[in-house]
């Protein structure tokens, strides 16, 4: 499967699939104009003394600004700097239109919302055929808790840490009779969410409200006034199909009261309702600790595109009503 | 923040942020002896002609085989070669032992199973500080489509691509009067559990069966013979109980003989159940596909990751019955 002749477009392809953090470099012309590019050719070279290194292509607009400035700094972009990146990628003039720049030791300009950033002095320029080598020695580094944006393949990605120790939920092999294993992702997906919705079971049990009832107050907080009808169009994809006695806990509790028809939210309803997002807000945040920022976004963008992937044509709960 | 003190462990986590790929990369002695090393500050150079580069410690071993052989191989190392990262990384003696090696362009040696390989000849040999930096002319590459695997801030991990377009299951924002977003973790697991569950529920209804009838056979294909508690032990997390009603629905359509308190499953009973699991394997399958390999073991890695974490202490179901 070696490839002798080089095709442009599958050596790149290749090339990508080595994944890298994204950065931009800046640094200033000798008129005060700043410049900069997007990068992924950076890396690390050596601790002591500190150095970096990335390449730029020798037909780049801003090459002559960083072969004659002395300092650049570099900004490995965060997970928030995406649309940035983009910008620094494109031939555009105004790249730091609207950019608020922090003090840096050098004139180079230093950008704010960055994972980390190295501000450097150029050691040494050596060519590298298409492309200039630039080696600066690391004059200062600072670094944020921010997760860093990711590009593999030609795609932004998020980075799903994995453990040093392989994930194994049981210890034991299924018999070889049944091959149902952990690793079926409909059972990783279903003990998931009823592991999420036992944490909530508490709260429910306390306002004597069960399942069924959730769901109805989840939907009537965010499109209130619905026949139970059109209560249970939005429910059906749960697989639960709520009726007149499901309502009628509601109304005894004084959550919902009915109005021709139609279901409406009391401000003790609403309240019940507010209370459930909050404490599952809060079981969020305590995963999001465990799980790490980014693994957490790089989870629900996952769960998202299976969503996506696998909606049956679930109506809009959150589109404005007709 | 900016820290101009070089405390080196500090210096190294900054670093660390910027998100690698993971290498090996190796060359033959002069004696014929083989040498290989991890390294992640493999990066490209140039397409035209086709360079890339990346640098070795000073202190390391395998330098004079480095520096006096022309010749050496990049491996781009996938997801399923985190233990071969491991053992390259290490000083132990005998790295390529049982490993078979494909045919190169060269005398260096060429491992089978990587995303992508380049073959390559010394171009030039730069000073970096404590490392020496190789870059290398491309005399040969090639690539698999096994997905890479990712080192970030001194972990491995894997890449969970994110689509150009955000993803948004609406397009609307919800009232303000309710903050219940499609963005609650709660939300997106419930979802994506129930959009499987309903892919699945076709064939259940072909089966006669519901979902408390699933529940009930996975269980017994795992582990076979037990009582209705122990049975609702292993189900009671889905927050569903069964009873013997539901029990009946399998006895009377052939699924399970009840002997002395306890269910076993018949032969009708098992393939019933194996025909929910292949049923089951489809639709992950398709998934995978739709999603990308890479993509489906992240979201695989993440939902065990939060099941650990919010385990409330479930029986192990595949663990071997006393």
């Amino acid at each position: 499967m070696t490839q002798n002749s080089f095709d442009p477009k599958a050596f790149r392809t290749a090339l990508g699939t080595f994944t890298t953090g994204v950065t931009i470099i800046t640094a200033q012309a000798a008129d005060g104009t700043p410049v900069g590019i997007t990068a992924n050719s950076f890396n690390s070279v050596s601790l002591d003394p500190p150095m970096v290194l990335w390449s730029l292509a020798k037909t780049a607009n801003s090459l002559p600004v960083f072969t004659e400035s002395k300092h650049w700094n570099v900004h490995v972009l965060s997970v928030e700097q995406e649309a940035l990146s983009g910008r620094f990628a494109s031939r555009g003039e105004d790249k730091f239109a609207g950019l608020t720049l922090d003090d840096g030791i050098t004139n180079a300009p230093l950008l704010p919302g960055s994972t980390a950033r190295f501000q450097c002095r150029t050691a040494f320029m050596h060519d590298g055929g298409d492309h200039i080598i630039f080696i600066g020695e690391v004059l200062g580094f600072d670094q944020s808790d921010l997760p860093p944006l990711v590009f593999q393949s030609g795609q932004y990605a998020l980075a799903a840490r994995k453990p040093r120790e392989e994930v194994r939920l049981t210890q034991s092999e299924p018999p070889p009779e049944c091959s149902y294993t952990e690793d079926l992702l409909g059972y990783l997906l279903g003990r998931a969410h009823f592991q999420m919705v036992n944490r909530l079971k508490g709260l429910l049990d306390e306002q004597k409200l069960a399942q069924e009832q959730f769901f109805i107050l989840s939907v009537l907080c965010i499109r209130d006034r619905m026949t139970l009808s059109e209560i249970n169009e939005y429910i059906a994809y749960t697989g639960y199909s709520v009726d007149e006695n499901d309502m009628q806990v509601l109304t005894d509790g004084g959550h919902v009261v009915i109005e021709q028809d139609r279901y409406r939210m009391t401000a003790d309803g609403r309240e019940a309702s507010l209370h459930q997002i909050a404490h599952a807000k809060a079981i969020e945040e305590e995963l999001v600790e465990a799980l790490g920022q980014g693994d957490a976004m790089a989870l629900k963008l996952l769960l998202k595109r299976l969503i996506e992937r696998t909606d049956p044509g679930l109506p809009d709960l959150w589109a404005v009503s007709s």
